[in-house]
């Protein structure tokens, strides 16, 4: 009974420019833990392209825009909504929009949230920290948290 | 991680008299995608019939038809509710109010939708492509969209 | 008791070149009913130029349509998820896909439904008729629904 | 059955250095729409002090954050979940990761979204634009909508 | 504080054959409790004839039944879904399978519950009282329960 | 396509005292449909003594039998939360509350809903017949249903 | 907009022994806060002997019990479920095990959560308290917290 | 149909003193039942401890509290949110103010509940039992309502 008996779904929403998807799944991989990551296509160019590469060409930046986001959507709200656990990183730079709309997203949806961000963005994460259950700053952190949170160990 | 770790459930509604469905189906498989396809009853006499054929015979059509409806939504309501993407085509001809009302209830759930249908009805369906995902005008879109959902590829 | 204790929100969707919301609206104000009717806008010109009207021009029509039903649907959504009756009208021609898929979003969301429509059109009907708890063929019988189910009269 | 027959409640989330709260206000009394606005609390040093001012002093910025975060939130996701429609505006400046998140909120709880924001921004908000029934420029652009959904005109 | 701060709706469900709505009313009148009652409607002959007189005569007894109990939910579910309290009477005669189906439809819904019978009924209805706030015997009783809730006050 | 992709979990609601149940067990497997039915405890004297047997004897049958009516409706509700159909079949006898409660259960839940009882009944049952998607005499009714519902096939 | 377009219903569970809740009322009316107070039945004896007193006698302790609570969670449920704020109390003595109760319930609905205690039950109370917005030690505090949210004022 | 078909969740909620636990699953595993038993971590000192251990120490033992507090309901709240069957003990020292919340939370989400609990608390949770399916005093009755829920057998 130590340990949960399913599998974690988690989502790795937001920041896409650094590994720590990869020292995430690296340290699930590692501990065997039942674990299962999704999230958000990081393929950048794909990500931005997809509406006009399968729909069709557009004129406006605008619409291409929302061809894309439409089609991403399909696999970013899907993924949420059938986590167990969502983890969104806020990195050092760009406006991440994203992350914080995910965020706001899965709260809404009374999803258990980690947020995963440097110090220097603490104050302006506040009111997203405040929802969340837990706020690390490395990735290796959100590896110890699911292994307390399945096998009940601190390691 | 690129590859989201489920299979998913895509129902397929409208317009019957074409081989869109197929079309998909023969996509999917040979992309190898982790795809069911649902979808109405696609007989069309059985569909018609089903309520007398199976409850007892009625001497006005309209209840003949209600009795059918109601057998039918069994089926449909179950698998719109289950889909994890419901896409619903309209075709040249005919009424098509059952695409229609499919689409309507899809969105009500919250489901992501994408709408097939020629350019011509555009105008026509101008609310209920706004409520899409996407709009696309070939089955092939379709089988495109659920590998970049899927895998984050373009092809 | 007789008399539900409340002001009943009726919702009239499709339909709208004929004067058949007049006709309810005119039988409520008559037998002086407690119900607060609205629709969509049934302005057919200002309908489909919202969008481009307040937001700006755009070059193609596809996202002129689509930036006028964003905003058609603050309204139509806001205004189905809080009545208490929905009302759709089906007429003698044209596409009409909005008031199917209108059907379809209320049966969703579980309101009463009242369809409307010539028996021409009894079978093209049937999956939208199955979702109803009356049929009828005339504004009038609407009235007479609501007098009913708020007074528990028949006239 | 032009006007709705009923009072809209809008929320008004996001930046907090510009006058388009009071812009909002002013053309919604001018054109005498049966509005109703609110919004987080824009007094910024209250808002960063609450928690402390209230429960008492924190020795980190990190606990003070949180502490006035939770109350502040007790404001906006009560407002939030009661406004038929939530307006979020991103500003030139700052992170914003606040309104980012409350649009993310709005939008999984299925309410109307328009999103306002300068050109400058379109492909950093492409994923929030798309969950949103419109895109504005300017306050002004919202009284519009606003007369448009409640009043079917168009000035 | 002692006196809740609402106006409490109470639907009263069951048996139309006796005066025990009356005597609730009553109860509830001399008291001066912030009580609005409802139900259905409880014209016998009304309610087993509204279909066919509204929409139109029918040959099958059957569909003669369906048109009626189509329209008469239109006003049970309403209320039903907007009752803080359904009270559900059973009594000496008939099947009554109407009380025990809104029963539990009202569970399902969470409301609360109090089930009004005679003592012979206690085994046949014991998964219906089970699934109750409390199980009463005479209309009066009724009063005091929603006099204690409203109040405080036991007589 | 044609088969829906999944398995269909059936809940037999009701009558406990002639051998419906077997039947459809029966006509399930001879057509090897995908169909996992549950339903109730049908040993009388079990269900009638299961809470007294495990939590202690009572004095007054009134909560001798609440104490039972507790532990079975963890049984019945969960499997009814869970199914994808309800059947609820009234027989001849009995009062059978508990079929109406359990009809009027799954409905709120929107759940699809066949109910199978003699005509005698037809009239004593409109309300609940007009929420069912099908009415049936026998219990091989409910096994052609099934079949076209998964299958699209009449036999 | 600084003062939100609302009355802020506030349930005040938990502890019945001191005065808490009057300093509440006290405070709030002091300030002329837009906001009704509700609680549990705080009259000791009528909470213990409501079940009894209306619906009849018990010999045993545990029914007379069960069917005082039955009555008792028409109201304290009904208040919780239409509250925007729930404060809830924890005194120096006694079980309590009422007040975590309502704490978890109204955590699960996603109400907003204010934790009243001394610091003593800081341990014993930290599953609680982390699902709060606030946790104050006085009543005083409360009235700061809803003028806050209210009005944007810090006194 | 005697057994049902499916693997029964059960959340073991509460006291983590005692070997109530372990007398559960060792009934469970002696009757061969399809149940998969889950609860909290039960090791104390890494419960209170995993907060600061993962995510870094605090100087407050409030907000080390809190953090650690934040990491636990990531695996209660899933875990109750997943379960079929939610069992509460309270044993018979400390406040245990955990478990009661526990129950409120499941009774919220309309989880099956079944408290166990001496005699000597009957009185103080009579408001947490009321909400219950069963009250037992040992764990092996426990073990007995899940044979009868699940294979309908009294042992």
């Amino acid at each position: 009974m130590n340990e949960t008996p399913k599998t974690w779904l988690v989502y790795l929403a937001g920041e896409i420019h650094s590994d720590w998807r990869d020292r995430i799944e690296h340290g699930v991989d590692e501990a065997g833990l039942p674990v299962e990551l999704s999230g958000p296509v990081t393929d950048h160019g794909a990500s931005d392209d997809c509406g006009v590469a399968i729909l069709g060409a557009e004129q406006s930046s605008f619409w291409k825009d929302r061809k894309g986001a439409g089609i991403n959507a399909i696999r970013t709200r899907t993924m949420i909504e059938e986590s167990d656990l969502v983890v969104v990183r806020f990195g050092e730079k760009y406006k991440q929009w994203n992350a914080a709309f995910d965020a706001g997203y899965a709260a809404a949806l009374g999803k258990p949230l980690v947020i995963l961000h440097p110090e220097e963005h603490d104050h302006a994460l506040k009111e997203v920290d405040a929802a969340a259950n837990a706020v690390a700053r490395e990735p290796e952190q959100v590896v110890e948290i699911l292994r307390y949170v399945i096998r009940g160990q601190l390691s």
